[in-house]
C-alpha cells in the first residue's frame, strides 16, 4: 500500500504555511508567495505552470519533482480548490489551475457542499467529498491504486490528517522568511510524540528541505 | 551608541529556543541540547568551555565568533543563570559556568529576589536587577559604555525585550530539530510589523543562520 504523504509543502521560520487573508487575489494568503520562492524558478515548476523548458535543476528541483513521484491520488481542502466559500451558486470555479491542471491522477476536494465530479484535461478529475477526511482518505487510497496519496494542503487540512494519526512522510520546504503572521503548522502538534523522526535534511538554493518519517 | 541585539540564538523548525522542564540536570530543558548541536564542535565554543584549541572553523563558527564581537554587556533572564527560583537561600549557586564564565563583561541577571554581585573570574561580574528589564537595560547600556547589549535569554526575557521594541538586532540559528514542545519564540509576536527585515541569511555546517534587522 502506498504512502500518505505531505511533500513539498512551504513553511516561513515561525512554522506558518500561508499568509493571512487567502482571497481570489492573493491564492496564498498575503506574503504567501513568498514561502515558495524556492519552487517558482525550478525545473518542475516551470515546465509545469510556465510552459517553458527552462528552469533549475539543483536541489530545490530535485525535491520538487520527488514531491510528484508515485503520487496516485491527492487530497485538497476547499480553499485550495478555490476562494469560492459556503454553497457552490454554479459550476463555473474550475480550480485555480486553468484548463489543464497539473496533478494528472483524481484530485478529492473536502468540502461540505455537494458538487458533482469536474473532469478537467489532462486525467485531473476533482472529486468533491461531503463525508468528512477519513472518508476522503478512504477514496483516494482507492484511486491511487497502491501509490501514495499526497496531502495538499492547506495548513487546517494537513493538521485535520496529522492530528489523526493518518499521515505517514513529511517533506517541508523551510523558506528563509518571516511572515509575521498566517495559518501556523506545528502549533500545539508535537510531531515527535506523534512518532516522526527526521531522516533528511538538506539545504536547496532556496529553502531548507526535511523530511520526517513515522517508525 | 551601541546596538541591543539577540545573537546566536538557536530555535527548533517550530520556533522552540528550548526544551520544556529546565532543572538541575536539564539546564537546556529536554532535548535542548540538540539545538545547540552546531555551536558545540565549533572553535569558539571549543576554547571557551572545552579548554581546547581544536574546533571546527566553517560558518557556524563565524556567526558564533560574531555573537561575541563588540558586546559589552550581556542581559540574561534568572532561569539562565541557575535552576533556583523564588528568594536565594544563600549565595553558593554562582552560575552554570564554573570559576570563568565566558562572558569577560558585565552581566545582568533579571530576578525579583535581591542578591549582592558576584565577582567571577575573568572580569565576568554578574549584577542582580530586581527593577525591570527597561531598568536592566538601562544599567546594562552604561556598562557596555557604547559597545553592544546582548540579550542572551532565555526565550521568556527576549519576548519581553521584543514586545517592548527594545531590540535592534537578531540573530536565530535554525536548527534542523523538531522538539514537539518547549518554549516558543515566535508565538504571537510579528517580527516584520515590528520593523525587522531579513538582512543575511545563510547556510552552516549545523545549522541555518538568519539575521533581521530593525529599520
Amino acid at each position: 500500500m502506498g504512502k500518505v504523504k505531505v511533500a513539498a509543502f512551504s513553511v516561513s521560520l515561525e512554522g506558518f504555511g500561508a499568509g493571512p487573508n487567502q482571497s481570489l487575489e492573493n491564492p496564498l494568503g498575503l506574503r504567501g508567495p513568498e514561502l515558495h520562492q524556492w519552487f517558482f524558478p525550478t525545473k518542475v515548476f516551470q515546465s509545469m505552470h510556465a510552459g517553458s523548458e527552462k528552469g533549475t535543476t539543483g536541489i530545490d528541483n530535485d525535491f520538487a519533482a520527488r514531491s510528484f513521484e508515485n503520487t496516485g491520488a491527492w487530497i485538497l481542502g476547499r480553499n485550495m480548490f478555490g476562494p469560492v466559500r459556503g454553497p457552490w451558486l454554479n459550476e463555473d470555479w474550475k480550480g485555480w489551475w486553468g484548463e489543464n491542471p497539473p496533478y494528472h491522477v483524481p484530485i478529492f476536494v473536502l468540502t461540505h457542499h455537494a458538487r458533482k465530479p469536474l473532469e478537467m484535461a489532462g486525467n485531473s478529475t476533482f472529486y468533491f467529498v461531503t463525508e468528512g477526511i477519513e472518508a476522503a482518505l478512504e477514496q483516494a487510497r482507492k484511486a491511487a491504486n497502491g501509490k501514495d496519496v499526497r496531502i495538499g494542503g492547506g495548513v487546517s487540512t494537513i493538521r485535520q490528517y496529522l492530528q489523526k494519526g493518518l499521515v505517514d512522510e513529511l517533506h517541508f520546504a523551510i523558506s528563509p522568511v518571516f511572515l509575521g503572521e498566517g495559518e501556523n503548522l506545528f502549533a500545539g502538534l508535537n510531531l515527535p510524540k506523534m512518532g516522526f523522526k527526521l531522516v533528511e535534511q538538506k539545504q536547496g538554493e532556496g529553502a531548507l528541505h526535511v523530511v520526517l518519517r513515522k517508525g
